[in-house]
């Protein structure tokens, strides 16, 4: 990683949850991050989160110490803080009027150069885009959970984006420590989400039609897709697994495959029961009172392990290894 | 894991690169193998092969040391062998016709209270069944690659099988290291290959839509879904989202999604080439003459690492953990 606050300040709007795991992960690249909180009751809790996700980061051997990172972050409920960015991200709540009313603000502020991303993962990144002065310069830069642990980050075009700053974008990004993915086009749901959702429709046929249970499917992506999604991804596993039989097979079993378009029974029985998973500790698993925050931390620690073991396997350390 | 050779026999008909993983299994679970060979040639290169992975066992500190799990090994070209073990699991190649002579010789040798699994991943149980003396013995003991390394096991009954033997199997494989899964209906595919067929067909849906690089897919798999998959599986996964915003986005994304039945045409160009992936360095991605070889070491060594983080996140360890 880079000094701290070594690189240009970047600004980030939104200090939820996701807002402030965006922050630690840019300041950890070595950018000082000039954050807007547009909700006040945020400004005074984020500083410890992201402290605490700092610690993390110290912890898996990403930064020697947490204090110099930290000190690059200021805090602001005032937009003006964000003159000077070459790039701000925004990643306030999934509603179109809401952005809408932050865009402004943030175009406000800054030089008609500065690129906006949004963080969203509902919305169409060419419906955004219309709110936004300039639009060229806006784009989607979708971060997954924990932002300053993964790898992860998949920068989107709208319709009207220069691919000149997407191209920005993706250089900055390998400097953040990601394996980004560029997509030219805006399509739903993006890459990640979209190809999730396949399992999700599957998942739920196999479940309806009683062939598995839930606890049948956790196993099977736990211990065998786990055991390789890391290192491989899934072309990379098909070529691994030999092609050959694939020709005969894959007709075979596309045509058994589920094609609803419907919300699935138990999601729909879920959201009746205002179930909110480990936030409220009922979900499609039972959950002792408390056991969902534990999960929470479970998943920090897990985190860091994979973490390492996919710095280790990254696309060139595994080039230099296979040459 | 258990002392070497404290339990009973078990017998193993097949010795390629797949039986001999499922030997190894076996030996480090604390089984002597019967091992039967009934190709010639694979006879003499078996016992180096098993000394490797139990190497990679012990390195992965599963076992003290290889020789006393290694002397609980026999080699044999005679059936008769099997004589005496409560168990024979059968991985020859996926050819009926084969596969019932096998059956034939497996049921000359054994007791009638002697389970008989298969390996087979493309064949349905019902069907190979039918070849089997007292048919309700059988069912699929379904392995991944390593099988001495991956905590997964599928097991699952054919129409005719008693489901005591698939029971039994199920208790055993707790003993074996495993997290295994009992399907009680023989589907096509069984549970994990069904669910990565699921995303086969999306991936190839949106590359030949023109909407992401192989690079994308692999990636937003690698990094996002691999960052969690190993802990969660899917429904899991589902809870920690929240669940909240699934029954307005399933929709939308499930009917965007493909529905091909259709063999993509990437696939049809491989095999018109004649592309076996890395075993004969060519396939899907590029590869250099011998690069092939070096994923199968790069596959070995990652799983070590991965067999130990998902141990030490097992179903027991975080429920504990939890509590």
């Amino acid at each position: 990683m880079n000094e701290p606050s070594s690189l240009a300040p970047v600004g980030v709007v939104g200090l939820g949850l996701m807002g402030s795991s965006i922050v630690a992960a840019l300041l950890v690249a070595g950018h000082p991050v000039r954050a807007i909180a547009p909700i006040a009751q945020e400004a005074p809790v984020a500083p410890e989160r992201i402290a605490g996700q700092l610690r993390q980061c110290r912890d898996a051997g990403l930064i020697g110490s947490v204090q110099p990172y930290l000190d690059g972050l200021a805090i602001s409920e005032d937009y003006a803080a964000l003159a000077g960015c070459e790039l701000v991200i925004e990643c306030v709540i999934e509603k179109p009027e809401i952005k809408s009313t932050v865009y402004q603000k943030i175009t406000n502020a800054v030089s008609a150069g500065c690129i906006i991303g949004s963080n969203t993962s509902a919305i169409p990144i060419s419906e955004l885009q219309k709110f936004v002065d300039i639009p060229a310069r806006f784009l989607g830069i979708h971060w997954a959970e924990p932002a300053f642990m993964t790898r992860f980050l998949e920068i989107t075009c709208g319709e009207q984006t220069d691919p000149v700053f997407a191209e920005r974008v993706f250089g900055m990004a390998h400097r953040w420590g990601k394996e980004p993915t560029l997509l030219k086009k805006d399509i739903r749901g993006f890459i990640t989400n979209r190809l999730m959702y396949a399992v999700y429709r599957e998942i739920f046929h196999q479940i309806e039609s009683g062939n598995a249970s839930r606890e049948d499917v956790d196993k099977a992506f736990r211990y065998d897709a786990g055991s390789w999604m890391t290192l491989m991804g899934i072309f990379r596993r098909m070529d691994y697994l030999g092609l050959k039989d694939f020709q005969t097979i894959l007709p075979r079993i596309f045509s058994e495959l589920g094609n609803s378009a419907e919300v699935p029974e138990i999601m729909q029985q879920m959201v009746r029961e205002g179930a909110r998973g480990v936030h409220n500790d009922r979900g499609i698993y039972p959950y002792e009172a408390g056991e969902g925050a534990q999960w929470d931390e479970a998943f920090a620690r897990f985190n860091q392990k994979i973490h390492l073991l996919a710095a280790e396997y990254s696309a060139e350390k595994v080039k230099a290894y296979l040459q």
